[in-house]
């Protein structure tokens, strides 16, 4: 069957692997796995009260609208909500039609890619970074810049900028999570966001900044968006709700300058036509009757204590000569094993104790980091935790060589 | 500021026209207008109460998945009874693993464009046919077939294709609308469904079968779907529940081969992950609850009044020499005016008058069709269609020549 179709397929399709983290999604459907695999936030932090008053609201209320098509911008007065609240907490001065509505922070990395890409064109990621797939399937060569634990090295991403300058080549666009980045947990320190922003413009390449976990902010004070560093409008700006509410009303936004904005608007016509209605009158209301902020600080609370209790497990049963970061927020922890080590099979025998993780090497894309894995700790509880570290320590230990 | 982003464009998106049905949402947003333009459904028909007391369950036993992120593929609930749905009311035989839930049909055609088409590639369309941006911004080269009261000319398209074999060039795929056609409101009549099922595996192409408007069928018996004559499974069935629950939970289905639709499953992992959860939670429990046959039969009801209403104000109002359709179904009559008269310009008038349709022309590929025009009774009143139809009747016989 696959042959009889093979020569209709488009080249990219065939060249395009599943998402490893998607694909864990059937493996973890069954119950009796721990799994920290999935980025996936814990239906505990969901604010299920405050839901179910909003749909009835809006059930009684602006249910014409509310199950009708919207534009494909999205409903004006959560974009309008979202301008003021970015001008307020992140001194991104934007407005409402600088904002589209995408479904989920996914569909906006792929209207950017469907928006900048060409087939060929060079684009700079982390190494490791989180799946870049809206970008390869539109025919993007991806380079891999290291990433320490401040975040991107922006020395190498400059060196590598001059080298391809002086061949006559040039960069599209880097793609970068600042905060607590997916895998690693690291945070882009300071002097590199004022860098790379002046690297945009000296070498004419656009940002596509996502910050999935900005507000899952342990330590109190948040670095500027490299967004709010921006003068020249070269950042595009990914920020979604599916972490501070609720990942399956598959709500996000997107904010850029306007006319970069209007042709991902247009893209989007083609893809959705709009993102589910009922989720930005529910998104909005959550908004506007004061319960945003409230969530944030209770997530806040939640994974801070689950980082902390996993720390704690690592310690205690991880064996030494593994490193591991102390992230500042986010869902992550990412492991490096000694070089000699293959996370993967790991992986292997730690599903066969019911017990799941992400191997770090789909993150590389130069084909390194088989020693590295990403551990979440948002979605399982404390026991879980301690009984999945505790068989991945086991596991790990009896492969250590002495 | 377009000439600083220009260059960073992909060729593609620059080239990529906004759609005039997602455009005149703007239009239309104005209280004032009467619009006979987008093909929305009546909010009346929603089945509120339903919803309602859904939702409010959901929220009550099943908030930790109805929240969450889901698999790629869709909850396997609804996707068992959608194959059963299928199987009993269209006699297609597939089983869940042959269907992927989209958000709208909108993607389900986007994902065909992307794991289907290369830059270059040949597809044809109906003349007129609905919008198929999904296509060209993949760089698809669109060949227009005509269509008739008896849907898309088959006899056409069998010699373009014998002219392009002699060429030794083929086409990929075949988008086609066989019931209730948007623009035209024609249906396919069943020879010639037999035998385009025929041309696709003589001349191996795909066939991309979009069925919105199926339900809303006002005869009492269907044709068969292409799916359900479709032997060698080449074709990509499009389903959505936007006309028959309500577009504002984004949700649809595509059923086709098992390994198509994987690929296309794949594909939608990088594009939004998963649609909406609770979309998904909310469809099925309207679909156990046995409230969807019964919905069925409500918006048959209701279309088909509106529909009779419409085709009298036109007898009324519209003067001799212009033509139009009636539909066996669906939401559209399509006009022809006498060939010298332009219904853009038509629409200028009328929409000073606070009156809007669509024009034909953008469903023409070929860039004909100047003279028609799509004209909606889903969504206004019959108070307004009354109105609208008298003030478009009037500014035609103005500019009719004696």
């Amino acid at each position: 069957m696959d042959e009889k179709f093979a020569e209709l397929y488009s080249e990219h399709i065939k060249q395009m692997k599943a998402s490893a983290i998607r694909e864990i999604c059937n493996l973890i459907a069954k119950p009796e796995i721990i799994s920290l695999a999935g980025g996936w936030p814990d239906p505990a932090t969901f604010p299920v009260e405050e839901a179910r008053e909003i749909l009835a609201d809006i059930l009684d209320h602006h249910w014409q609208y509310a199950l009708q098509y919207g534009t494909t911008e999205g409903l004006p007065a959560l974009r309008e909500f979202i301008a003021q609240w970015a001008k307020q907490h992140e001194h991104i001065d934007i407005t409402a039609d600088q904002i589209l509505l995408t479904t989920g922070s996914t569909q906006g990395m792929d209207l950017a890619g469907k928006t900048l890409i060409n087939p060929g064109d060079l684009i700079c990621v982390g190494l490791p970074s989180y799946f870049i797939g809206a970008f390869t399937i539109y025919g993007a060569q991806v380079i891999g810049i290291p990433v320490d634990e401040n975040g991107m090295q922006i020395d190498i991403l400059e060196t590598r900028l001059k080298e391809l300058h002086e061949q006559h080549q040039r960069i599209k666009l880097v793609y970068i999570q600042p905060n607590f980045q997916n895998p690693t947990g690291a945070t882009l320190a300071m002097e590199r966001r004022t860098k790379i922003i002046q690297l945009a413009d000296q070498y004419n390449f656009m940002i596509v900044e996502d910050n999935p976990y900005g507000d899952i902010n342990f330590e109190g004070h948040a670095l500027p968006a490299l967004k709010a560093l921006d003068r020249s409008e070269r950042v595009i700006y990914l920020r979604s709700f599916s972490k501070v509410f609720s990942p399956g009303i598959r709500l996000a936004w997107v904010a850029g300058e306007a006319h970069v904005i209007r042709k991902m608007a247009i893209a989007k016509q083609y893809v959705d036509a709009c993102s589910c209605t009922l989720s930005q009158y529910l998104m909005y209301e959550f908004c506007k009757r004061g319960y945003l902020e409230r969530q944030i600080q209770k997530n806040i609370l939640f994974y801070r204590a689950k980082r902390d209790f996993m720390l704690q497990a690592l310690e205690r049963y991880f064996p030494s000569g593994v490193r591991w970061n102390r992230p500042k927020g986010g869902f992550f922890i990412f492991v490096r094993l000694p070089e000699y080590l293959d996370a993967g099979e790991i992986l292997e025998e730690a599903v066969a104790n019911n017990v799941a993780f992400i191997s770090g090497a789909p993150f590389y894309v130069d084909g390194t980091g088989c020693n590295t894995m990403r551990l979440s700790y948002a979605q399982s509880s404390n026991t879980e935790i301690e009984q999945a570290i505790r068989v991945i320590g086991q596991i790990i230990r009896q492969r250590l060589k002495p």
